[in-house]
């Protein structure tokens, strides 16, 4: 019974067991099978999956592109309702908080109370239901996006659990009036319904919406949607998705984007139009600013000081938003008071937050009042403030009172409203609830814009414009361009600016716009990463980071210097013993096939789980029973035990009797599905006792022999699937080019051979760390004495490297043309690993076009 | 003398065959060396290339980024400044041909002869300038860099020359007022400009500028920079230039075209406002919409039915101007005579197009007398031209007197400029002189949307708005939607969207351009290929197409039905007479390297150039030389000429000698570079009169005997190259995700191998027959008869793959196990060709990313 267990099988088992043995057998069997269960868990996907690819591919593809537009249209429709249900719901939320704070204005006391409970229950509450409901829903959702589109599997991520969650979570989190933002959740949001509703068409239409790939290339279209039905933005939403979530983009899927998200924006829009809040399709946060003469050229220089500046405030919001969330980690009283009652936390920042901004307090010095909408409108206006440093002129529209105060200069509102709202921002985004950063970073940016607009203007109060006509400085441009650079370093995106474009519905202002945010962007990305990879590297998500622009050692690192030389693999001869025992040792997905141990040319990878279907097969209970029968006939000298258990074995290999064959029959058809759950019990238990386990489950001794030399045999790899082709690289394959090849192809890892041969192995954990720990790289920790060696051994074939090929290719005529082996060749698999180096640099000269460049 | 030849050996061979033998022989060894001399001209290339790369990758990596930022601004600003100049002196030209025409208004025939002749003056000018100094620079330039950026090397393209040929050939063209564009043929200036750029930086600060990866990379950026500077359009400029040249692009080279776009644009634009020109940077043809209320939610129907018109308008297009050109080469007359007078053709459409145009004839009712630019601005007007059906309320501003005519109505001006001006497009477009299709499209486009905005004018006078204020309609908004419909319809992109934003620096329609401009790629996508790819297809580029939306059959071709299975392939005991053949026969630039004929394991693949010098070494003149003078010693009786021979050789061998020395040490340090030379012409030669050759060039017949020894001695690969890890397929991968491996990666060709041993190799040719020819794959023509059974097997092992990959298996451990040569070893080859056909689906499941599926 060596591990073979459906669940009626472990039934019986534990039946047998308990009428066999003492109540410690029993325990330990369901012990195990618990712990395979979970295994199973992880083990089930990546062959599911395979067979859904494989079987699903053709039939979808044919009937595909038809039915895209069907899904865009109607992901687009779902979205742009969602978006703007929730706008609505949130400006009711806001409506509702400004009714009590304003409905109890005689108590101060009474006005406290309500401005402070309301968003502290409804964040609590947010977090709370999030929390129960979806832990996954907490947070923007782009950088889980991004490592999904990158290809890893964060199943849990697209529930609609998850999505109910969001959508709630997030309207109550805005709703609560807390400097939180809708993009980046709402990309999540869309991802989250391009799932959902590929799940639902393929209930209603069949299979071809099961395809996996398929789903990914929509789930690209959906995060262009998120920010498109977002912000009314359709070609800003699309160049943003793609900057955030991509590596490599394939251009023929660009229309899928723009389709969708155009199709969302104007229903979005259109909505609004039916619901009578606006007259016709406009932009979001329309600005008014002159045609004519919208900016000097002398003003150029302001425009690229503010760009500058926005791309050292974008390294400090991220760089101050990972040191919140690392400080709480670190210290350990907080951290585990704060895992003990989850909610405090949020609680606890929404109160002091809106205790600042409450605005017969702290708030009437930074526009306490103004909901962020209010406030960007507000920010965006194409009136000067002020003149000569006092808000004399200051000709208010309906929020604009806010930012007045008698005694306070509109300067000093605004320093104060960038300050406070800068580190509010970034506490706020910590919360553990449904929130973005971009809609905050995105004010914080237009504020400091207007303050650099508005000090131009009272320097400038003619305008700077030397000829006849008065051109006075408009400082809402100023903001424009700040909101566009500050959300811009903070994301590391160039598409801000289009964005920008579409929100204010006015692109007069372009090139400053587009001059600040590359100025930003250049600033911001030399100084931190940006705000999604370093949540990506918080949460430990399984992404790959970006080579920074500055890296210049990763040129100089090589594939040899960071694979692991020490690879499992399995040879055309092996036995099921050596299969056990790689199983049991490795935790790669995929296992390397070669020749043999002293040639090691590669030949491809086969799965874990194909190799543990084989084990399965061949320690399998029918040809078990058929041993035990063949022994019984042999032997007819057995104990009572071993008669009550064969006659058992008898009734279920019974073809008719229900258990047994329906499990088999599973086994065989799915291949590995069930398969995989015996063989992992048994590499499982295994490792826990391994002769206890025998023991415990092996009433038999002639089983256990029996075992014995079926593990002795040799593999039989017909029923077993071998990818031919793994990827491969070369040992001089530059770092640099690795991490192309990787994301490009969305590899998991890839094998390094030379000449046919495998030396090595590299997967994503080890480039992971050689892109980050490149302090190390470079050092002499890592490279290998080698290294050092190769810069001088560039052009020329030197002396050592002629005598090794020459030994290598001595070997290969001394195999092929007399056919003897040769005691040269005991030792091959020693030589050579560097022998052909040099010339490896030959590899992908072919790729010039895509890949950038070593 | 088998065959290595410097130019001064062959210089020697010439007067020693002169001497020994009649002219005969002489004359058929130069003929060769021209022949080879000619066929080193192809081979050179990629031998070269491999050195500079492996030599220089790492020094240029190490100071890249800085110079980057440096190259790219010195890009922005010479481009900004060539945009300037060629655009100042286009408007002088123009202006020059209406006051030669404004100035002989006394004399209708004069005025004709002055607006007929100036045109026709121009573009012969053009057309012979551009023939004469580099014939590349014909035509948009877009296709060949689409190419280009593929990894194809089109050399001569990127040439000063072609950069002064394309330069001054543009700004004669569209000097001459005919309607052609300035775009496509900038995109070709930039890339031209990057490429000289580099060249120059090379020469000035050493290798560094010199890396041709680097290069492509750059070209891409040129590629926006191009368009972005024509029509100061940074963003539209870089969306649309990598619609049109990439496939797949990676997001981290984005910044480098927005980064050089922007730059360009701006110096571009503020060179106009420090020429005075303009009183601040604004857009190119500004607009000036009402911005409250820019269209009414129900003119939306109007729009999508502008869009799928200009969809079709867009198709219509790109089949007229292929038709053009087809029927000018199928009409053998004609072809001759175009051939033998070039530059008949351009006057000819030129005199038949400025004669239509004549103001005082035809032109008045098409508004002939107006240059593009002055036709675009009037378009985009923000006034309404006709009311009621009259021209009665068209309030004339500067240009439009020219859209008015007494007796004729304004929709007829325009119906009439639009037929008009699509075929004198099409046909203008075809002239051989640098031109570009853009502009006269969106300039088509625009009359279009004018003409269906003036028909919704008419029909809603009050406009459309049922509420109480009344908005007009704008038919200049219709103008804006136009344009950008019909360009994107005729280049396939969604980026002419963004382009009309900022040419007309409103972004008020943003919905109706993108519905509009959706629709029509919809439609014309799936009626013809792009303007540029019909270009492609037209000029024979060596480019992969895109596989159309449509093709569903393409999923169900796979890599073993187009595959070649007759591979030319070397073993590693191979004989220098196998390296021979195989070099003679095949054309591959690569040949397989594989472990022996029996295995058919693939090792890696070599250069044909490596092979070459392989040969070249073996035969070469040192050893050749050793050979004779050992054989002298041997033999002191030797006749005349032999001793002639080996005198002269003697002195070649001297190592003071310069004329062999030079050559020899030559021919090691580049390695293949010279040796290839020789090798060529041994092919070449053995080719025409193997052995006659031997007898003419081979005096001494030992010499002959001696090459026939080396021949057949097994090939020694100490100084050869090899590429360990050349790119696999196997059998099963589709022609869908064949097409997207070798797009992503730009691959030249790739292995097809099936557990290690190669099957086969598909080269771009196979791909682009089996993309092109779509029709005979799914006929029986071009499957194999295997093809028809493969849906039916594709979930569980049959049969006999089973019995298939038994054999292998078994062969496999008896090669491994007991090691010793069965005779069942001896037919491997044969076996397994489609063994592992049915989990070769495995391949790059884990690519999930950015390969789309299949």
């Amino acid at each position: 019974m060596y591990g073979r267990y459906t669940q009626e099988l472990g039934v019986y088992a534990k039946e047998e067991a308990a009428r066999l043995r003492d109540g410690g057998g029993l325990r330990r069997s369901t012990s195990v099978r618990s712990r395979s269960a979970e295994l199973l868990e992880y083990e089930k996907d990546p062959c599911a999956k395979c067979h859904v690819c494989t079987s699903r591919c053709q039939k979808f593809l044919i009937s595909r592109v038809g039915e895209d537009w069907i899904f865009l249209i109607l992901l687009g429709l779902v979205m742009a309702l969602v978006s703007w249900v929730m706008d609505y719901a949130i400006a009711f939320c806001q409506q509702a908080q400004k009714w009590m704070y304003g409905g109890l204005n005689s108590n101060m006391l009474l006005q406290y109370l309500a401005w402070v409970t309301y968003p502290v229950v409804l964040i609590t509450f947010s977090a709370g239901f999030t929390q129960i409901l979806a832990p996954q829903a907490v947070g923007s959702g782009i950088p889980e996006m991004k490592t999904i589109l990158r290809g890893v599997v964060l199943k849990e991520y697209l529930t609609f659990k998850t999505f109910v969650a969001k959508v709630i979570g997030l309207t109550c989190a805005l709703g609560s009036g807390m400097p939180l933002g809708k993009e980046g959740p709402f990309v999540h949001v869309a991802s989250l319904c391009a799932a959902l509703l590929s799940k639902f068409m393929a209930a209603l239409f069949g299979g071809i919406y099961m395809n996996e790939l398929r789903n990914t290339e929509m789930l690209s279209a959906a995060c262009a949607v998120g920010v498109g039905c977002c912000f009314a933005a359709p070609i800003g939403g699309v160049l943003f998705s793609i900057e955030v979530t991509s590596t490599f983009f394939a251009v023929r899927n660009y229309w899928r984007g723009f389709f969708a998200a155009t199709f969302s924006a104007f229903i979005f829009r259109v909505l609004a139009v039916w619901n009578q809040d606006e007259e016709t399709i406009t932009a979001l946060f329309k600005t008014r600013f002159r045609l004519d003469f919208p900016f000097d050229l002398q003003e150029l220089p302001a425009f690229a000081i503010l760009g500058i500046a926005c791309g050292f405030g974008g390294a400090l919001f991220v760089y101050l938003n990972r040191l919140i969330v690392e400080c709480m980690r670190k210290q350990k009283t907080i951290n585990k008071f704060l895992l003990r009652k989850r909610l405090v936390f949020p609680a606890m920042v929404t109160l002091i937050i809106s205790t600042l901004t409450f605005p017969p307090g702290f708030g009437q010095f930074m526009a306490g009042q103004l909901t962020q909408h209010e406030s960007l409108v507000a920010l965006l206006d194409n009136r000067t403030w002020s003149r000569q440093g006092v808000a004399e002129e200051f000709d208010y529209i309906s929020h604009s009172h806010a930012w007045k105060h008698p005694q306070v200069n509109v300067f000093i509102t605004l320093i104060f409203f960038i300050v406070m709202k800068f580190w509010m921002s970034a506490v706020a985004t910590t919360m553990p609830v449904p929130c973005g950063a971009f809609m905050p970073v995105f004010l914080i940016g237009a504020a400091f814009g207007r303050l650099v607009g508005e000090t131009m203007a009272v320097m400038f109060p003619d305008g700077i414009h030397a000829d006849g006509s008065v051109y006075p400085i408009v400082p809402g441009g100023y903001a424009v361009v700040g909101a566009a650079a500050l959300s811009g370093a903070v994301t590391h995106t160039v598409s801000t600016a289009v964005i920008v474009f579409e929100l204010t519905g006015q692109i007069s202002h372009i090139l400053p716009v587009m001059i600040a945010v590359i100025l930003a962007n250049a600033v911001a990305q030399s100084l931190q990463p940006s705000l999604y990879d370093s949540i990506i590297r918080i949460k430990k998500l399984p992404y790959l980071p970006e080579l920074g622009m500055g890296h210049h050692e990763k040129y100089n690192v090589r594939v040899e210097d960071i694979m692991v030389r020490d690879v499992r693999y399995i040879t055309l001869s092996s036995s099921y013993r050596d299969v056990q025992e790689v199983l049991l040792i490795g935790q790669l997905k995929t296992l390397a096939l070669v020749e043999s141990t002293d040639s090691m040319i590669l030949l491809g990878s086969i799965e874990r789980s194909q190799l543990q279907s084989l084990l399965s097969l061949q320690l399998g209970p029918s040809r078990r029973l058929d041993h035990l029968r063949r022994h019984a006939k042999d032997n007819d000298t057995h104990t009572l035990d071993t008669h009550t258990h064969l006659s058992n074995l008898g009734t279920m290999d019974n073809p008719l009797s229900p258990p047994c064959t329906h499990t088999y029959s599973n086994s065989t058809s799915n291949s590995a599905r069930h398969g995989v759950r015996f063989v992992v019990s048994v590499a499982e238990v295994s490792r826990i006792h391994p002769t206890h386990w025998l023991r415990v489950l092996n009433p038999l001794p002639q089983i256990a022999e029996w075992e014995e030399q079926q593990l002795d045999e040799p593999v039989d790899f017909n029923n077993c699937k071998i990818d031919p082709a793994p990827f491969q690289l070369v040992e001089r394959t530059s770092l640099h080019k690795t991490h192309t090849i990787f994301s490009l192809l969305g590899l998991d890892h890839a094998y390094v051979t030379s000449t046919g041969r495998l030396v090595g192995v590299v997967s994503l954990r080890e480039l992971r760390k050689a892109i980050e720990g490149s302090v190390t790289v470079t050092g002499v920790k890592v490279r290998p004495p080698l290294a050092s060696f190769r810069d001088s051994g560039n052009n020329t074939t030197n002396v050592s490297d002629v005598t090794e090929l020459h030994k290598l290719w001595n070997r290969h005529r001394g195999l092929s043309l007399p056919r003897d082996p040769t005691p040269e060749t005991q030792n091959k698999s020693k030589l050579s690993t560097h022998t052909l180096s040099h010339s490896n640099t030959y590899l992908f000269t072919n790729i010039q076009n895509n890949i950038p460049k070593t």
